[in-house]
């Protein structure tokens, strides 16, 4: 992996790890309340057309942090449905 | 552009946009108690990353969304500071 490829690299990790403290809370508190269910839904899509992205161009990083993200957004919007209002 | 970089473009447009209606929630509802700092945080630095990636691989859509999430993440930590707990 070059260097340019490690900057995306970490700027996924980043992004998809920062979700697990994020949707750790809302289970924390059992409140969902602030969280917009158009930005969960969005940025669900948003992840599954990366997902394609990276599938159909074979990029490993691009495939593992959305994939990841994914299910962290299924977690969100399922914390959404069962806490939010 | 191809249809795979149509992909990538639109995931990153439906994430980026997705980002306004939460930021506009936590503005309208005056509370960020249940947005986790570190999120905010890392999805921030993140986001610089991805910036930097697009800026040194010369990829248009990558500097439009990363540029413009890095402000909308300004503005959601500007919140979380006035109105989280």
């Amino acid at each position: 992996m070059d260097w340019q490829e490690i900057l995306g690299f970490i700027g996924g990790a980043l992004i998809t790890l920062g979700l697990i403290p994020q949707v750790w809370r809302l289970y924390k508190l059992k409140s969902a309340r602030e969280i917009s269910l158009t930005f969960t839904w969005l940025f669900l899509l948003g992840a599954a057309f990366w997902l394609s992205y990276g599938v159909v161009l074979s990029l490993p990083s691009v495939i593992l942090w959305n994939g990841v993200s994914l299910c962290l957004m299924c977690a969100m919007i399922y914390a959404k449905i069962k806490y939010g209002s």
